[in-house]
């Protein structure tokens, strides 16, 4: 099915904002198996976005319209939709109601403008944003189908992902089979290099991402009406057998969970505590563990000890250990993570101490990483010598001190 | 001068590769003085192309066009523009002479195919390529003028920057001025419906944009040949004092900088020193303290407490003061903060207790934030009683954290 793609927005044509909405749409439904014939991106004003909705829905049946769905003078993509289609605004009470308990709620103000939110072109279905005020919208006109999404992309990915998907996947003729894997401590190219060395079905196609600090790999076999389903199953259970065998030491996930994720559900399952000492990732393994709703269950806390007298002072670290084996040392991190689970009587402690850079550090080069994981009376240390740059060095380093805890817990 | 940009490529639509060309092309059109109507994204479909050709004439006199200049035979912009405009494809001697010095001089094989790029619409004006073998065009049809781009950004923006920008200087009639603000602790409705309130000159065009915790707000004057710069300039001035002096509280940046960059500058231009102690921000705000190179000058560290034991602990804090006031509270808070400056001997400390949410604590709804800024013998403290979900109160109280750090060392 032939589908364009619509983001509005001056700013986008202001060349000011990035427009990462269209590209996760396109990708997403590419492997739903649709076809994107056009991406179109259009100032705010109404004509402009009445014309790009004209020409999009001249070889498309699936428009996605993204932005102009917010409270202000210039959010007129419900208005652009209804003009477009010859449609009345229709004030709907279900959405003036909620948009009333969202502002009583958050305790907000509510003004004028945000009723302007209640108008939806006739016989436009609502769908539901839990993240904002704007709803998504959704209209049949005779063979097109047509959604209206809010630009802001939280709030769009989070709609896109729990309401409209579903119902894309039932819609969709080309059935595509896939199968994910992640992997930490492994680059993209080694990774595929030796992926290649492994004989698989010629028929499954690899393709490689990498991202932050880890690598994703896709198996992807295109089911066509002459294939069987349950043999292209079993031919990717082999692929998967293979590379588990292989490659299974950097595998972390199947089914593209994040490590986050998988640590979490981990810890809460085993009911152990939880604490970090941290130098160099200067609170990211402390923010990324109660980014987490819930995580007080498990984790008391961190020592985030940027300087040499906090660590003394703080983390109780014997200054002669400093003096011998310099700050950024396996002697000292194993310190760290012993004192810090004492500190804190958690069953885990985790300590990091390293170089993140640009600069060096005690004549060390930045990427020099030090990890402590004390657990069950045993004190499991990791050394990292790569240089990814400041930000992703601490977010690396706090990447394998899940990866490696995980294994520690299995 | 409307002004769209098309850019070509089957993989931009899958949602494989980031089209960043139109972004480089848009912002620098903006800055020149020129509107952008529109942005296309078009498959390599000779068709395709064609129709997205035709659609952007329709309201543009000026027309890029990116990618589809390679030697194989899916790339077909020169094909379709010659044949969007009706004209014929002549084979160049000038193009094909330099392809072959161009393949001598690296010592590569020229194959059948190379040729092609030889190949351009008639009465099309060569722009030379120094850093690859497709050379951009330049078409002048009627009343529109049209730039074929290669799709290498390496190559375009050569180009652009080296052949194309001094033309569109001379050609630009309009130049835009804009003024940026930025703004915390506001949101966009009300700080529309209060600048509404406020009557400036009628010229200037207003825009906002609400991310993160902020809102940004745009002022924009269109610079016609009956405008005089300085009286423009002048009438700006006005609606900016006006700006500061009703929202002023809010304001953070008349140049659209990064709180956390203004707030970095200001402490290292101060010489002073901080810590913080966190509860519910769990980490952030030492985190994004620690994002930036050269912190440890500045930043000793942050003590996350995240059970009453560890406060109680690690922060020295009175249990009498939680169980009187609870852990929640302007008490709590201003204990913490008071106690971080001495465990760190800190000149500033900062201080985070509140329930970042979904859940309630204490009785108290998610986004109950308390904060306490020690400074100077002084504790200013802030609550916040608005829920924007669990990610945003953290990343709000962080903010709210810089925004009034930075005035208190004003």
């Amino acid at each position: 099915m032939n589908t364009a793609i619509i983001a509005t927005g001056s700013e986008l044509l202001a060349g000011l904002v990035k427009d990462s909405n269209s590209k996760f749409l396109a990708e997403n439904l590419r492997e739903l198996g649709f076809t994107v014939t056009g991406i179109y991106l259009s100032s705010d004003k109404k004509e402009d976005i009445i014309r790009t909705i004209k020409f999009a829905s001249e070889n498309a049946e699936l428009i996605f319209i993204t932005g102009g769905l917010g409270p202000t003078e210039d959010d007129l993509s419900r208005d652009a939709l209804a003009e477009a289609l010859d449609r009345e605004l229709i004030y709907s009470e279900e959405i003036a109601r909620s948009l009333k308990d969202f502002f009583a709620r958050h305790d907000y103000k509510m003004t004028e403008n945000n009723f302007r939110q209640a108008y939806l072109p006739k016989d436009a279905k609502i769908i539901k944003n839990n993240n904002g005020t704007a709803p998504a919208l959704k209209i049949f006109d005779n063979q097109t189908r047509f959604y209206l999404l809010p630009g802001v992309p939280r709030e769009m990915v989070a709609i896109f992902n729990n309401s409209i998907k579903k119902e894309l996947e039932k819609l969709s003729k080309n059935k595509i089979i896939y199968r994910e894997y992640n992997f930490i401590g492994i680059g993209e190219s080694t990774l595929e290099d030796k992926f290649n060395q492994i004989k698989i079905d010629s028929q499954i196609e690899k393709s490689y991402q990498a991202t932050k600090g880890e690598v994703k790999l896709r198996l992807k076999v295109l089911l066509s009406d002459s294939m069987d389903r349950e043999k292209t199953e079993t031919m990717l259970d082999n692929a998967e057998q293979k590379l588990v065998k292989h490659l299974g030491e950097y595998l972390y996930s199947k089914d593209d969970k994040d490590i986050l994720e998988i640590f979490v559900e981990k810890i809460k399952n085993s009911r152990l505590t939880i604490a970090s000492a941290e130098s160099f990732t200067g609170g990211l393994f402390a923010k990324r563990l109660s980014d987490k709703a819930g995580s007080s269950q498990f984790f008391k806390g961190s020592i985030v000890a940027y300087t040499k007298e906090a660590k003394i002072n703080l983390l109780n670290l014997d200054p002669q250990i400093i003096k011998k084996y310099g700050m950024i040392s396996k002697e000292c991190v194993t310190a760290m993570a012993k004192n810090t689970a004492e500190i804190f009587k958690s069953d885990i402690a985790i300590a990091f101490s390293g170089v993140a850079g640009p600069g060096s550090m005690e004549d060390k080069m930045p990427g020099t990483m030090h990890i402590a994981i004390k657990y069950n009376d045993e004190i499991k240390t990791i050394e990292l010598n790569k240089n990814y740059g400041r930000s992703l060095n601490r977010y690396y380093a706090t990447q394998i001190a899940f990866f490696e805890t995980i294994k520690l817990l299995k």
